[in-house]
């Protein structure tokens, strides 16, 4: 049936949905939810059909979602049909069953998924089914190369192409800031995109931002790498693996995450990474709690490598309490620059020269660590962070007190002599939240202190900034709450970690992060 | 934040949507999905928010789903926030990591699922949670009471109620248009809802419109049962469960139903039912395919009866052929007149008087099919379905042939001599949908044999009935494609019964009738 076109400028966060009028879908055979083909010049579309009472006959209203894809003009003809459902849905039904999925029939899942064949509803399911059910290696590589498939990919003409992740969990992790030069000062090409901040108080790319521009197109992105082997920008509007943006808007509501491995490695193939260390970052607090667990992970990180033409290793790294002191965008980018100038933190600065020659080692230079060392002590990792910063539009001559954080401050204070016995991760992602972090940039953390150490009564345990006075003052009330720096004597007065007073359930702090 | 209202319109199938446009979204820290609290005259409720870049600022536009709960009509001005999260989102979130849940944590999840506080993919992810992991029984409970507790409630002054549910998959099952009139004419009470076809040729509900009116008010419905004891009506907008009514959208698509024992029950329950005789077709081609998971089906609608204080038992009845020899809402009516008129299906006949048989035994009566057939012979049942149609405002002097059926036929014959070895439900299923039904309700099938009857070559096997000849044309050409009836001259002879030459998906014909 041919309709005109009426353009709505709503958007629906991705979804492809159109207004039909109730006669038009009576005549049609559609009723709200169903799907209709949009044919336009030859571009084809399915869209989810809302019914509207009072709406023009002859007429479909289109969500930008369409009209932005099929670039169609208001009041232009196109021909609307009724849709048969997603060829992928039965092989999502296989899954729910618990069946394993074949190579072809993942593909043809991830495609209907970036093309939005498939509803909320079938996806939900999907992600549901694959966290319950568990992915065998066979579907976890059919996925990566289907969502490396369906997406943008960035080729540089060198090899090889070294790149970092961290699966997160830890508060405070600006290692990339230091790898990415330090790698880039020694000749070697490291392209790195980020995440921002979903449930931390900050992502890489928040961090990055606060002292130069992160959201840049592919051809900035292989000007910047050409001019400086190094970049660290923001991927999320790069199309890298689009399917992933998708899942993830699924796995964040549900709080969980079964397509870890495939989201992760599918961006570093797109990227066209050849050799890749994963931190996986272990203990309480962190992700991955115990170290059989962590290697577990690190296995199936490893083989999917294998499989993927990706040289693959990973570094277990301790994850008990915040990396260096800082916790907040503008925060953690202070440290992170007077880190790189030699001040700084000396846990940060160790893990940093760790990840570091182990990617050094990974292409066959010995003494990796060392090398990483002498980049840092030297000068020439700062000299080459200068040179991106640069590279992507920002001040080269910037220096840590340059970039602004959160005026209103306040002290947290010990109110007994001790040692440190644990820092909650968690506690303290909630507190700098609460503080404004990630959205205000100025806001968060400062820790006075880490764990092991001895600190007198009323000496300060930690430092919260914000931006705002009522977001301060809801911090501190939080901090005060949740007393997220546990001090002792001896360790033994401190055996009782939480109480069950009765039957509850655990609510997770869910970490999605990448 | 106080906005006004702008009514939209627009309904999108029981979702609640609100529209802002992004400069008040911004505003108010809210993004595209994100939930926002509307309050209207001491009234709120949740909605899912669009962003819109072309919408006045201070204005939220509301579809027709939030205009028609609040009542609110055009520029009137509402306050509007961002909303938390909905607190069942953790209970589902236990469930999707396999925990039991308890019995307020179920109502929780009931109660936020009817007030649509949980999105799309948070209900689609709880039922396929739900599907995988199983139910305990004391959560099939938890679940019925609280959809029943949701919802409206039919309550008669009497006692005892009784009723009757087949669990459907077989074709031509007309059992319920015999069964109430039967049961009514003895004097004992029974207000029979039913549901329209979703995925078969024919719902009761279905059925019963071609000859009265079912879509009665509760008052009608009361009216109608204090006058004749009995009322056959459609369930489906007297919100008697109407969490069920909102899991069957997302069971169907996904073709799955754990929700099966709830979603009966509960209506059973909302309808004051004191004894339950549950029908489960059994055999190949129908729903449950061996005794031994029938039995086990039983004794759970038995389990959960004791729990909701109903007297349930179970009837296995066989289900590998259609019943009756009409499929199709116009042809199967016609024929359950014809039936209880004396004339008619033995089969029906035979089922009808089983059934109803076993609701006087369990209501303290001997020999109840014996009363079962008397009712009958004696011409009383045919009397009260009169009753019973007058009383719901149809004409209660309609004969048989009274009732229109497709004019367009064709007939289906045999190429060779031979015994009916098997008859595929699935198949003709499929070709009276194929005719139209059950939307052009004079469509469908009429079988002229059964199984283990004799033909010679050349014989009628059924007749196909249609509305209009393309749809006729196209069953046909299925029906040549399907064969739904096999002959054989001894067993023997057909001993394959499919062949699979590469791996392939079995895509299940879903069957959600309830």
């Amino acid at each position: 049936m041919e309709l005109k076109a009426r353009l709505l400028d709503i958007h629906a966060g991705g979804r492809r949905i159109a207004i039909l009028d109730d006669e038009t879908a009576s005549l049609m055979g559609v009723h709200s939810s169903d799907r209709v083909k949009i044919t336009y010049k030859k571009e084809e579309l399915i869209a989810i059909v809302n019914i509207a009472t009072n709406f023009p006959v002859n007429y479909i209203g289109l969500y930008q979602e369409i009209s932005t894809k099929l670039g169609i003009k208001d009041r232009e003809a196109i021909e609307v049909q009724p849709a048969e459902g997603p060829q992928a849905l039965n092989y999502v039904q296989a899954k729910i069953r618990g069946e394993r999925l074949r190579e072809n029939e993942v593909r043809t899942i991830v495609e209907e998924v970036v093309e939005r064949h498939l509803s909320d509803i079938e996806i939900a399911s999907f992600v549901t089914a694959l966290y319950i059910h568990g992915l065998s290696m066979d579907e976890i590589e059919a996925l990566s190369q289907a969502m490396v498939e369906t997406g943008s990919t960035l080729v540089f003409d060198k090899t090889p192409i070294l790149d970092k992740h961290g699966i997160g969990g830890v508060p405070g992790d600006k290692t990339s800031i230091l790898v990415v030069p330090i790698i880039a000062a020694a000749g070697f090409t490291i392209p790195k995109t980020s995440s921002r901040a979903v449930t931390s108080p900050a992502g890489t790319a928040d961090r990055v931002e606060t002292f130069c521009p992160v959201n840049l197109t592919i051809e900035e992105i292989k000007d910047v790498v050409r001019k400086t082997n190094g970049c660290m920008v923001w991927g999320g509007a790069l199309e890298l693996a689009p399917a992933d943006d998708i899942f993830i808007q699924f796995e964040y509501p549900l709080a969980i995450d079964p397509l870890l491995l495939p989201s992760i490695m599918s961006k570093k193939k797109a990227v066209g990474a050849t050799h890749v260390i994963v931190d996986i970052p272990t203990g309480r607090g962190a992700k991955v709690k115990t170290i059989g667990s962590a290697n577990a992970l690190a296995n199936d990180f490893i083989d999917l490598g294998k499989r993927l033409g990706i040289n693959v290793q990973c570094a277990l790294t301790f994850g008990e309490q915040p990396l260096g002191y800082a916790v907040g965008p503008a925060l953690e980018a202070r440290e992170a620059l007077s880190t790189i100038t030699g001040n700084g933190a000396a846990d940060l600065r160790e893990k940093a020269t760790n990840i570091s020659g182990i990617l050094f080692e990974m292409i066959g230079i010995a003494n990796g660590k060392q090398k990483a060392e002498n980049l840092l002590g030297s000068g020439k990792a700062e000299e080459k962070l200068r040179q991106i910063i640069e590279a992507q539009g920002g001040n080269p001559k910037i220096e840590p007190d340059d970039i602004r954080v959160g005026e209103k401050r306040a002290e947290m204070t010990t109110n007994k002599d001790g040692r440190v016995l644990w820092i909650d991760n968690r506690s303290i992602v909630k507190i700098a939240r609460e503080a404004g972090a990630p959205k205000e940039r100025g806001a968060g953390i400062v820790l006075k202190t880490k764990l092991g150490e001895h600190l007198k009564k009323e000496e300060v345990l930690f430092e919260i900034f914000a931006e705002r006075n009522p977001k301060l003052e809801a911090a501190v009330e939080l901090a005060r709450r949740l007393q997220p720096v546990a001090l002792s004597k001896k360790p033994e007065e401190r055996m009782l970690m939480g109480r069950v007073p009765t039957r509850t359930v655990h609510r997770r702090t869910f970490m999605l992060e990448r």
